[in-house]
């Protein structure tokens, strides 16, 4: 019994490192994106393209722990818990993971528009985003739910900064139709790291159900339906 | 041993059945938001809000009834794969419901701004997305792998129609400025209904991994990220 305790530990141990790994991967990849569209770098937007292959390899990897680990050690209460989560932030990450393609993607359609300043706005948004991105991957190394909860609270201000700009680039194309197509491309990459930030917020969600056996209380974090901004008519 | 066999049939059983009332559910949501979106029909649409509280219901019902599946009966094999990955299958639901609330929420922003022909292509979007859903349902429930594959290469013809409206939609903003707004609006719908068709194809790649023990060969399903239209510079 000692012997299968211990080989569920470390197989426990094997997913938390993966799932850490598969996160800073993430992180790097968002970061990256949206360097490369603050700088309108090609070379990086490539990179962060070609690298999402590793991410979904890792997402690949951690279902196929998960199996085995269910099926060889049957694990209960807090393991099965922290077992079933994995998954689940898995499959976040790889989302976020294909939003930082899809932003690195639009790279090279800004290239030889008109440029907006908006464009600091993104970054700045992307910054915020990654941050929470770190700083939930942080709480869920450490198994601390009040910084998971922290993450949870801030991922408003990311949605104000997004509902700001989304205001601000309708009536840039207004103004200037020669800007239609620059801030469409904006639009769609804002709410990419808007979504980003809602994946973060999910993952501090499911670290303090590790952590707490429970979800958090209150209202729930905003998906995709409630973030759209006030500017959109709601 | 033979008691045992039979309650963890019947468990499987139990979540078959609500992963298909799930999937039925997100299947309407998603229709009656397209209906309400060609319809400027604002009663229907907040009738679509306030129905994605019961498919977050559903969800958890689901993630509940598959932790105590494998706490109580540590399924294997076969079994194993058929729980996590309707664990899987209902996230995919969320989703879709989550985009159905999404497009629902825009009729009221589009009520009062110069109605666009473009709603039809819509209209036919979201036909094909619930048509794709509907379908990649009935493959799960009758672990019809060739169906689910055929669910896999429609979802081509949604992202080209996609790609079309797009365009069609840039050219509409650049041509007259007071439909710019509106514009807007159908482009985040048009990317909603687009999604939940790459999730049905996720779906797809999951019913084949009940049935075969494996994923869809060739090129993975697209992702946000490989589902930009070309007329976004791609």
């Amino acid at each position: 019994m000692e012997h299968t305790l211990k080989s569920l530990d470390r197989e426990l141990e094997k997913l938390h490192a993966a799932i850490l790994s598969m996160g800073a991967l993430a992180c790097e990849q968002l970061q990256r994106a949206v360097e490369a569209i603050a700088g309108g770098n090609l070379q990086l937007a490539e990179h962060v393209v070609s690298g999402d292959e590793q991410i979904d390899r890792l997402e690949e990897e951690i279902n196929a722990l998960v199996l085995r680990l269910l099926a060889l050690q049957a694990p209960v209460a807090d393991d099965l818990r922290a077992t079933i989560t994995a998954l689940k932030i898995a499959s976040a990450l790889e989302r976020v993971g294909d939003y930082a393609v899809s932003i690195a993607k639009r790279v090279a359609a800004l290239k030889g528009l008109p440029p907006l300043r908006s464009v600091r706005t993104l970054e700045r948004m992307g910054k915020m985003a990654v941050g929470l991105l770190a700083d939930v991957l942080d709480a869920y190394a450490e198994g601390d739910a009040a910084k998971a909860e922290n993450v949870w609270q801030r991922d408003r201000e990311l949605d104000e900064l997004h509902s700001g700009l989304f205001r601000e680039l309708l009536t840039y194309m207004m103004e200037d139709s020669r800007h239609i197509a620059a801030c469409t491309h904006l639009l769609f990459i804002a709410k990419n790291i808007e979504r980003a930030g809602d994946h973060a917020t999910n993952i501090g969600e499911m670290v303090c159900f590790i952590v707490k056996g429970q979800t958090l209380g209150g209202e729930r974090p905003k998906g995709d339906s409630a973030s759209l901004p006030a500017a959109e008519g709601e």
